[in-house]
């Protein structure tokens, strides 16, 4: 028609070729969220469980994702740097990805909250950004699990101070100001005689999600060329699985362990 | 953290200043979603309304949104030209408005389809398309409507032909092949004796939303200043909500009506 | 080859369709070529003649540009709304702008500058930016020619204090801070006699280029088609010339008299 | 002043960090500059030896080019994935370096054509790639002198064929039309009694520019402390400058022999 000209105001966002592609979600005011839904304080163990029930779901829609990260009301995802999902374009990947997660939200949302009622639907945002190196990407997730035991440990003594310390929020920020990790792990301890590495690893260390191989096992029936009779064999299937977990992905060991996620061999 | 410095890999992407910002969302591989689900054929209106719940949801979250047109498994949302709302940043417009509509997708799938179970959370893809004159917007909304009549008229023809007709959907293609409208509006006519200008318009011209101020008469109870007496006054109030219809949104005269979507004085 | 895939590597830059495209140059430090080159202070006229030299050039070889203004080290060249120069890619216009520009200001020094030696090739930065209405493309005009004026003026008294008042450049500095135009005009008058109103207007306005029919006589030579006698006729042919002007396009008097520039009717 | 709203237009377009930067020129039909100016062909020495010329003004400017890569019409500057010149800011840097690399080509045109007068002032497009990693550089690289063998072996041919073989350029283009490397090799030799692999190296390889450290040894005068007699010293000093080659960098032997080109310590 002659109103199609209007398509070429669309503007071409294809990503860097040979760079990760990082996707992004965060939790559009999940401030007030958590408190319509009256999540525990600083952590709800049903709430992170339903945001990693989200990505795994996302995950296994796009096969191209080779590790994800996640902590509070956030969610990144890593897409392989030779991946030509939606050939690379920046609006496809982080919209498909964004409004899958928040559609499984709702979807799954009783599962983890039996009792609870949805109030309203929840919003995310969500960004690309490429890196070209292994130690760019690297030190990406780093950042995000850095953040996560920074603002873990913060919040876990805040509220602490608030719930069972008899502080206002306004004096337990007072409290808290200036004050150092180690300052922290000391209050925690010496007030509330809580050992904060003992603290869940889901809170403390976020939550990693990638592919492992499994070994499945499974009946095959069939009819032999020969014989009328049916048959039953035992065959071995390799699947390609999500795997979560709560383990530090700053250090080396991670990466050494699963060489494969940043596209090498195994060693 | 020494890790912070990835974040300087992050692009800007704010719109150009001055210009109408169209966020468009379409439903992921809604043919099979739409299979899956049994919707009927060629429009379900169940499933366009819980589109246009959503869409007005949207739209009551986004106040700077001016008009949305929907039709099919797409909806565009029209921001006006002067909007800061995220400070005009492209990825954030996007995808708070395809994750929140997502959501509620899901969110009420049950109002609207009370006897039939969501198999699955659907995704949307979204985009951000900027038009720096009226004209190019309305030629984009009118590009929309065109393309939901043809759409409309085509599956029209092709279902009659199908489910009534008693061909086989290879059949209905190569009877539609190259035909025009016109061949189309007569055929509907002659051989299901159907007149196509009287379908729903729902299903003709799509869904269009816009604002409109509705004087609202409540009751205000109060305590005169000087007496203990509760007293009751009726004020008038006025609001602004969303209207939804079902309209030619192509000629001239919408646009007249409601000059202020395009931010001008009523004459 | 197999080395072509880099060329994917590259990115569409394409400007917005329907929007006004400016590209300004400006001198890459200028303060010190000037002080080489040893250019009259504030203004050197023929240093200002050369860029519009160059500046008319480069208007003859893209025809788009609609019109150009210049001061300073600095041009700015408009192509017009609907251009599809280089189509519309961002780096081939401002690349082959100011390479032409920078070009032709060497390939030209030597007519403005009989008795100088260039002492080294001059550098211009370029960028392209795009403006969606009439209007924002007149305040884009407006602000540098504002921005001509305001440096004009501060430049006019500071080097009438140090070159004949007697201040150090930092006195004179010292005694033009915070001050206002007004004050600025009445030292001029006052201090050195001088209304800076009678100053040349290529100073106080800077350069504004754009094209205009003229109608050119000439005599054509021809052979009639009965006789072999060689008969002379005038012939009158309407070319487009490129106009240069110093004067106000602030104001509305300008475009009045020149809506062609706009891509509007003659009324 | 009230119209600087219009600096907003202006979008950010730095390069992503930690990338290679090629920044590529090319001149604006050299066909007819070529032409014009009576260049042999199919190569001009000293066409391309102003072309050398010019770039190594540009790399002695822009000191974070690490290495750059010429032949024909065109230039290709690499700057160093970690620089921070103009904020990355792509189009400060191809304005830049085109802009100055054209100048220069007017400014030293006379120096290599001392009786041709330059006709008309050269434009050059130019652009900004950015690669990820060292390898997707270097087939960059390998990308241009692939080009430039692959087109100078055609155009030898072709220019023989036309120039000393009495061929109209239809006939030689003919002739030439789907051959491979080893038949046009074939056909210098047999025809023309040329062995290709003798043709200087400027023509066949085009032309390398990197940095390399040279030791200078100067004379220094100076007093001593003690004696009033002016005493002489020798002393020798590390300078870094340009290197002009013709060699192949498509192989690995030139980046061994240069790993700091690369970033990479030498081994
Ligand atoms: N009580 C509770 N709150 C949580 C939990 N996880 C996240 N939140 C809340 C705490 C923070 O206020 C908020 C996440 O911080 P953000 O920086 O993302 O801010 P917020 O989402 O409010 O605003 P935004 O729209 O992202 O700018 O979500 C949880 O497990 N329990
Ligand atoms: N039966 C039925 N189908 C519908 C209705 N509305 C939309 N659909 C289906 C018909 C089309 O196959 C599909 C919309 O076309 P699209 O071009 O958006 O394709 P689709 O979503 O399959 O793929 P995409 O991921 O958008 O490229 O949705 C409806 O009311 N009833
Ligand atoms: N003496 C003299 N100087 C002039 C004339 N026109 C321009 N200039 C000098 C004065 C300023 O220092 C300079 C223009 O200012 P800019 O803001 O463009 O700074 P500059 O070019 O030095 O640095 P840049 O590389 O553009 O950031 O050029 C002139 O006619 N006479
Ligand atoms: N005779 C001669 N011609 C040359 C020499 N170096 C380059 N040229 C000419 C041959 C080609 O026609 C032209 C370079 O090819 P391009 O693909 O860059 O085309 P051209 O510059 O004409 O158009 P463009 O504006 O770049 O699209 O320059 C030379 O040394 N001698
Ligand atoms: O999705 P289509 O085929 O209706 O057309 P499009 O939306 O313009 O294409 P794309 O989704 O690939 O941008
Ligand atoms: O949202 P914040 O404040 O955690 O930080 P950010 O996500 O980097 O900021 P923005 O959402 O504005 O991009
Ligand atoms: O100019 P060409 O044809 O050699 O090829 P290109 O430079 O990749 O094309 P363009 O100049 O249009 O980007
Ligand atoms: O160069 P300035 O300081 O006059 O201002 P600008 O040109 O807007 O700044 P930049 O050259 O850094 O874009
Ligand atoms: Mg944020
Ligand atoms: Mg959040
Ligand atoms: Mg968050
Ligand atoms: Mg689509
Ligand atoms: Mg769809
Ligand atoms: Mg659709
Ligand atoms: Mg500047
Ligand atoms: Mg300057
Ligand atoms: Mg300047
Ligand atoms: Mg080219
Ligand atoms: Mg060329
Ligand atoms: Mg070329």
């Amino acid at each position: 028609s002659k109103y199609e000209y209007v398509r070429h105001f669309e503007t071409q966002d294809r990503c860097l070729p040979n760079c990760w592609i990082v996707v992004r979600l965060d939790g559009k005011n999940f401030h007030k969220f958590s408190d319509s839904h009256e999540f525990s304080k600083p952590n709800d163990e049903a709430a992170l469980n339903l945001m990693n029930c989200c990505a795994v779901y996302v995950m296994n829609e796009f096969q191209d994702i080779t590790v994800a990260y996640g902590e509070s009301d956030e969610y990144s995802f890593v897409f392989r740097k030779g991946t030509t999902q939606f050939s690379r374009r920046a609006s496809k990947l982080m919209t498909n990805v964004v409004s899958l997660f928040a559609a499984s939200y709702v979807f799954n949302w009783s599962k983890f909250f039996p009792n609870k009622q949805l109030m309203y639907p929840p919003a995310f945002d969500c960004r690309v950004v490429v890196y070209p190196s292994d130690e760019n990407l690297r030190d990406y997730l780093s950042w995000r699990q850095a953040d996560c035991h920074i603002n873990n440990l913060y919040n876990t003594c805040f509220w602490k101070l608030v719930l069972q310390g008899g502080y206002s929020t306004k004096e337990a920020e007072q409290k808290l100001k200036g004050t150092y990790s180690s300052d922290k792990n000391e209050l925690l301890f010496s007030q509330f005689d809580i050992n904060y590495n003992e603290l869940p690893q889901l809170f403390r260390k976020g939550t990693v999600l990638f592919w492992q191989k499994v070994e499945e096992k499974l009946m095959k029936h069939f009819k032999s060329k020969d014989s009328e009779r049916l048959e039953t064999k035992e065959v071995t299937r390799v699947r390609n699985v999500v795997v979560t977990q709560h383990i530090d992905i700053i250090g080396d060991e991670f990466w050494k362990l699963h060489p494969e996620i940043l596209g090498k061999a195994k060693s």
